[in-house]
């Protein structure tokens, strides 16, 4: 193996913020320093792609006993959006952006954009529906050749 | 590293159909290509090889904002089998099989499953309480020989 | 690739019991072999090595299917701390220690653990927030320097 990454190609699988952030942040980190970058947007992780659902990617305030809230607190209706304001604050003052925008940067740095073939057939969606950045729609045998030579990162 | 993927090595720690699916997907996907593939189940993701259980794994309908759900309706009891019926007749139509029958599809195509030592320790079980298709129980160690000169994809 | 696995750089993204110790089981199983391990802690993951934090990391009890537990129950107060009770109480039958004892343990080993410098920021800590066992506090573009030539593994 080489002494340095040449390539990651990074499966986004969920649809909340702190689900889809760690994706986004580790592809721009990598084009940041060379090296090649992929994104693939599969099952939930297509809302990060979606066109009518992209600016609306919440936090979950339930089910993530990180976030130190009650899990009856959690359930309350709006607590999710306090929690998705509050920490898009917080990624603002580190000049992270929003997700939309976040995206077209990553995409500006040469960054590939890819939905998972099989997730867009199972959620009935077609190549309008998603953000202009995304390449192309591929099957997982097409997302193993576009990574080969690299680091598969399943987020 | 050479120029294609000889070999993913696939951790499947989660217990939720969404959490459960991919992993079977990219084994399934990387088999049709060609390349070698195990699938390790470990924690909760031992659910998909127990007998008595892998007939009945469920969406996960709270902590999941991707679902567009509100959380209290998500807790509702029954929700979460709506939800995975609504999910299985959506895989069905794309030919993906529910999860007894894609673990034997998959198991045909040559693909190795294994259960990881610690967990079913943990959970108190035998090789009797797994599914037949399961070839092995390994330790972690054990994992790390078989992944060698591939991937391995945490999910 | 080479025939036997020389690196593995496992990232903790998870605040959650049953998030952080898969982490920590890998890390420990690749010292165990020989392999050279470095966990990198993001996100809520961060958690784990927050001084005022790693001793009360609790098992998530909505949101997990593989639990079988009720939505309704898992959100109970007091509920995620009886499952987290009951796990710890487990694990300790294995050997496995708790979450302090075992960064202790893994650190011993000579595994490297980073926090990463954008959740650092993002969560307001400085490194006197950290346990002692850390040993930098990294970027992104770091990590892909500190993971090169081995597995990156994202839990």
């Amino acid at each position: 193996m080489s002494d340095t990454i040449e390539k990651v190609s990074i499966i986004v699988s969920k649809g909340s913020l702190e689900g889809v952030y760690p994706a986004l942040i580790m592809a721009n980190g990598a084009r940041a320093e060379g090296i090649e970058a992929n994104l693939f947007f599969t099952f939930f992780g297509l809302d990060a792609i979606h066109k009518r659902r992209f600016e609306h990617i919440k936090v979950a305030s339930v089910g993530n006993p990180g976030l130190h809230l009650a899990t009856l607190a959690g359930g309350l209706p709006g607590m999710s959006s306090v929690l998705t304001h509050y920490m898009e604050r917080k990624m603002e003052k580190l000049d992270i952006p929003p997700v939309p925008e976040f995206l077209q940067m990553i995409s500006d740095t040469g960054a590939g954009l890819y939905a998972c073939k099989a997730s867009v057939d199972l959620f009935g969606l077609t190549k309008d529906d998603l953000v202009d950045q995304v390449k192309d729609i591929i099957t997982v045998g097409e997302f193993y050749e576009l990574a080969a030579g690299g680091q598969i990162i399943f987020t």
